[in-house]
């Protein structure tokens, strides 16, 4: 393998890093005044709304970058911001990006990382407008920032869900938890025998739904164009069940979703098998699919039913009906939120 | 000393965490229609330029929580964001906040912290809008965006300076600094020597300077009620160094400056003479007294002159003069990028 070439971090500084990082960046969005290089960036709004959404991750916590290649893990940075834009039915425009390094991390690390933020920008026409890079005394901290817009009665909150609404999911779930669960049995192996090659093949969906998550902004513009505006909206992030329960607390409603509408893909399936997990669990309590979880009044059913890549799950009850899972045999389970939680007791 | 109360956070998970440490806030912006609790904040800017900067504050390399009460490094948070959003001669407006935390942080820890970070916002008119707290490997890490407002006409960028501009300075510099040495010499003493209480009488204020800093809103109320608008601003985050040579690269333009018009604090001066360092290099590359640098033109000096907190320091030139200081026996001294720099080789 060839060696790859290393310039340390330090040769350049914060301010040269920055500028080396963010040199060439071309600035797309109207709303975009200013970018790079000040105390704070510049933008106008003077039509929209202005969404604001943070995420920070932590090495360790959130990513293991002994399978998570940097250009992924930019990648997938920008992405979970762009995404809760969406869950908002907006549009993102811009991100800020701060970044913690520590001295393990050299100049060609960060490219690669850039290559996979400016990606994904690039894929969602989001401009980079500004950031902050440090240093850190252990590992990688990401912090990013993204800000969208939208008209104020296009804007979909948590608390909208009506009973009787019908609760709608798009593409598939469970797959990111089933690629993780796959790079981690790997780095298991790869831990305890060198010279081992990974092997991936039949679960590349898998993999890539862990590594490369997609922001589904074609999904709001198809609601938009079929004339549907979601009651509640949010993105899965930390799983199904624990999603579907902060759109019944915030709405005071109940729910009912049937474990035979939940979407999965066969790897999935497969997958979820070969590891002896319940396929329906991990659908449920996975997280990290970035799908969107939303609501709809039940005169959308025909217009919901037709539209591809959106399957209903379920239906919005009265609150004392409580939040349930409706077997394939009938049977009626709470919904516990027992998705991703860095905090939790474990 | 009584022993303080210690509730583990997995006791209340990440979302438990977010509703105890943001109830009860209350949103005073009209900007603010939506704060914590959904994907993302929602704001509304219909008739001013939206500012927004961010920054990740790592510990070990930002602060040191074993002379850094969290109640001032949350204040602390607030500021150094709210003050940026003043460098651009705007209005700071909301925050959002993320958290990353080691199991060594209880709840009344992050209730500390939260105490300090509100404190701030309160002073400011701030609204606390959002944000993520999540789990850390080691330490503590902490990212702040701030999202403030400016008319377009009067948002003051780094690159107005024009040669002939009067170069000014708020407060005083190097207290801050200052005020580190000394936590610095209190913890080696501490370290060494159990039982000491270490001495800090009379050098409040420079403890003051480095534990709470104060963002300088009142200094751009201050301009605006005399009808001056700077031609370039910054905060003096760095070093009055290293932010002057900012400003005059990208103004592409000179600068000299004169040591005698520093604005130094007595106990500044005589906190340097007894470390035995040279007290203009600490006012230069200090860092951290978050006073505002600017620029405006040679016209307005009668109104800047009498304005109380305020002193001109020097002028702008053509750019082939360079970046100097004139020393107090009438030296040159070309400017030098000195101050604090996190990815700087050591």
């Amino acid at each position: 393998m060839q060696e790859k070439q290393r310039t340390e971090i330090a040769t350049l500084g914060e301010f040269g890093l920055i500028r080396h990082l963010t040199e060439g960046i071309e600035l797309k969005n109207k709303s975009t005044l200013y970018g790079v290089g000040d105390d704070a960036a510049v933008l106008s709004y003077p039509d929209t709304e202005v969404l604001v959404t943070t995420d920070l991750l932590m090495e360790g916590v959130h990513f293991d970058l002994t399978y998570v290649p940097l250009k992924h893990l930019g990648y997938k940075a920008a992405m979970v911001n762009i995404s809760d834009i969406y869950a908002m039915n907006g549009t993102p425009r811009q991100i800020t990006v701060s970044l913690a390094l520590s001295k393990r991390f050299s100049i060609e690390d960060m490219d690669e990382f850039y290559a996979g933020l400016k990606l994904a920008c690039a894929e969602h026409h989001v401009d980079i407008v500004g950031g902050d890079t440090t240093s850190s005394l252990t590992g990688l901290a990401i912090s990013i920032t993204c800000i969208g817009d939208a008209p104020k009665d296009k804007i979909v909150y948590r608390n909208g869900a009506k009973e009787t609404d019908l609760i709608c999911v798009s593409g598939d779930l469970g797959a990111a938890y089933m690629g993780l669960q796959l790079l981690e049995r790997e780095k298991k192996v790869f831990m305890g025998q060198k010279e081992v090659n990974p092997d991936f093949s039949g679960k590349e969906y898998l993999l890539e739904r862990q590594l490369k998550p997609e922001a589904r902004g074609d999904i709001i513009k198809k609601l938009a164009g079929q004339g549907i505006k979601p009651t509640a909206m949010m993105d899965i992030s930390d799983g199904l069940s624990s999603e579907l329960i902060h759109i019944c607390t915030q709405s005071h409603v109940g729910c009912r979703i049937y474990e035979e509408r939940i979407p999965l893909d066969y790897q999935t399936a497969v997958m979820a098998e070969e590891l002896n997990m319940n396929v329906t669990t991990c659908a449920l309590n996975g997280g990290e699919d970035y799908e969107l979880l939303f609501t709809v009044p039940l005169a959308d059913n025909e217009k919901i039913s037709q539209m591809e890549g959106i399957r209903i799950v379920g239906y919005i009850t009265k609150p004392e009906l409580g939040m349930a899972l409706i077997t394939r045999d009938g049977q009626e389970f709470e919904l516990k939120a027992q998705g991703w939680n860095p905090l939790r007791e474990s």
